[in-house]
């Protein structure tokens, strides 16, 4: 893409309230734009990065046999009711003309599973899973977080249906492995650790998947042994020690809770009686399990995580481009074709490019926006590589500025894709 | 896919109060389900053909270099204030906990416009052109028409900003023709009639695209001079003879709106105060154009026009499966086997299949089911074939049942694709 036809701009200033370190860059760099407090909208180069994390949770979640649906935003009341949730103060309630009463939803447990129960009576349908991919609302007091806590934000909720608790926990298994591997491919596989947490009522832990940042607003006791991580209300259950290993040499870290995963059990199919028979005939509660990531948190961990004071570091696979060329043109014509030819090759490789091609902007504007904006391979063309029949490479997470030979360049990429992917 | 995998399964019943054919034929199906009046859900099927419709939209958008982002569902009370819309009476309204008024968007303007306003000030810096595809709300008193008529909607919405008319006119165009061939691409770009419609108080006419169907809610006149639409307010008006052409030979119709285009020109920028700077540094208004579609509607538009007693008809491109495999198992086992080898041979080269494998249905209820679904081609095994070395080919919209060799399907399915798309 050309930069100069890019829409949404790189600021200096952002919006005073604004505190987070994510809600900042991602301002700054023009990837979001504040609505008001909690409510952002996706600009441009903020679409790409979501729609990059959408597509690595999608294939994961179909790669564990998962069913794409897309439930509304509207839910009525009744359902609400009938599992004791409507007064979550939470919950935003309308009404429309008619007086009929809305929420709108923050989970869809009270829409998935009087749903699936519509098609579900025999052990030999089960198991299901479903999951989508939607926009959520939570009407929360203070909204400072930027992405990490937003009034309205996007989610995958993936909900299971079981017969029994071994297949609940085989599932929740894969699941458990298809989060990981989502984590990994957005960049932040190392900084994961599985985390337990309360379970509520009907199970002893669920799992929380805690990236271990500075910024981060949890606190994560680690147990390097068994490489897990323990909540504060687990551990102060647990009386400070590891409840895997009883090892009490935690260290303590801040966290950012990346997603998280839930055994339901009955929890949802005893108030709207989803039973199934078994292969007796005997009827049974079906056993469910839920499965949340929140799509713009992850993209503003991401951002918390990496970071230096110059801008965001974007991991390959959800960078919004994977080279940025830039273009200091001078007064020499041949420059701008030189950049022109490279852009395009690149572009029939199925490379994703930005390409500042702009004419108003200094050669110091130019880098200083790249920084911010963060692409992992940032590529210049200048007066003095053109000379030398060379281009100048600098690696975003780097500070090292190496000048390459043009024709050796498409090896260097191979190598260097191969390297960040 | 596994049809024996799908949790959505076809049914008998609709709901009582849904009139409509295209809620009864997809809900019959299992493509949708109504969680109440104007709100439904999208199941698997119905998911896969709106995501297939959102990938023509979206590569037709892009074609004329529209730049995607993704806007809040929530907007605050005053930005509605400022344009004087907030009392639209369909608009959905609620409060937070600390009494923010909020609305639910039905459309746009009032938050696209000061967000581009934000980044542009110069003739250089235009035009623009972004578009969402988003869920949009609007409080219908009457929600009746099934996926036609929604409370809660799926909605492309594009908007462009120039600095003359001239370059609106020529955007305009554009897209116009970019519309033309998403109804193509849809399956209804035969149907398709570009219609006058009332252009509001900035624009003498705007485009109405109007699918001539029997079922349609519209009234359309048709001047096959032309080839154009007029709707009635405009026909009125011109006292029931063609404003291009002065044509008083005009056939009516029934249709359903699926598109629609507006110049704005300044109705938004004037309340904004969005203005730019001109090549004398003289300050002028943008001119703004928004052009809609709804996907749910689409997707409602093309069940109302493809389909007859036995169900719904897809037009290959949002065909939730290209192929649907039909397996007659009876007592012989190498049938499952020689389904199974096909489904994988078809899957390995891409090509989108549903592969009836259950159990539990008779061959009767096989067939009804793939007639309601109305996968494009039905490709039988059986007995019967297998001792033929056969497969059976039904194509949805023909009565004709053929067999073919099993070693020329492969040839077979190439020409029929090349028919077909």
């Amino acid at each position: 893409m050309l930069q100069s036809q890019l829409f949404s701009k790189a600021q200096k200033k952002v919006p005073q309230e604004e505190k987070s370190i994510n809600a900042q860059l991602l301002i700054r760099a023009g990837f979001i734009d504040k609505l008001m407090a909690g409510v952002y909208s996706y600009l441009p180069l903020g679409f790409k990065v979501l729609k990059k994390i959408e597509n690595i949770i999608r294939s994961e979640m179909d790669n564990i046999g998962a069913q794409e649906v897309f439930l509304p935003v509207l839910h009525p009341k009744h359902l609400w009711q009938q599992t004791n949730r409507w007064r979550y103060p939470e919950m935003f309630k309308l009404k429309s003309r008619l007086n009929k009463e809305y929420s709108l939803g923050w989970t869809h447990e009270e829409i998935i599973t009087p749903l699936v129960q519509k098609f579900i009576s025999s052990y030999k349908e089960l198991p299901v899973y479903v999951y989508q991919i939607q926009d959520k609302f939570r009407d929360e007091l203070r909204a400072k977080a930027g992405l990490l806590r937003a009034t309205e934000f996007i989610m995958k909720d993936l909900y299971s249906f079981h017969q029994d608790e071994e297949d609940l926990d085989e599932y929740y298994q894969k699941v458990k492995n298809a989060y990981l591997k989502i984590f990994k491919r957005c960049g932040i596989g190392e900084g994961i650790y599985l985390t337990l947490a309360s379970g509520g009522t009907f199970s002893k832990y669920s799992h929380e998947f805690q990236v271990i940042t500075p910024s981060g607003e949890d606190t994560v006791y680690l147990c390097l042994k068994c490489k897990l991580g323990i909540n504060k209300e687990i551990i102060k259950e647990e009386k400070f020690r590891c409840p895997q290993c009883e090892n009490k040499k935690l260290e303590i870290k801040k966290a950012i809770e990346a997603g998280n995963i839930f055994k339901l059990k009955e929890k949802f199919s005893q108030p709207f009686g989803f039973f199934f028979k078994d292969e007796r005939g005997k009827e049974k509660s079906v056993l469910m399990g839920c499965y949340g990531i929140g799509l713009g948190r992850l993209m503003g961990t991401i951002v918390e995580v990496y970071h230096d004071e110059k801008g965001i570091i974007w991991p390959i696979e959800i960078s919004p481009f994977q080279v940025h060329l830039i273009e200091i043109r001078g007064k020499n014509l041949k420059i701008k074709k030189t950049a022109q030819k490279l852009y395009k090759d690149l572009e029939k490789k199925k490379i994703e490019i930005l390409y500042d091609d702009r004419i108003d902007k200094s050669p110091g504007e130019k880098f200083a926006e790249a920084d911010l904006i963060g692409i992992p391979l940032r590529v210049v063309i200048s007066e003095r590589t053109l000379t030398k029949n060379c281009l100048e490479i600098k690696e975003r997470k780097k500070q090292q500025i190496n000048l390459i030979k043009t024709k050796e360049f498409s090896q260097f990429l191979k190598k260097f894709f191969k390297k960040e992917y």
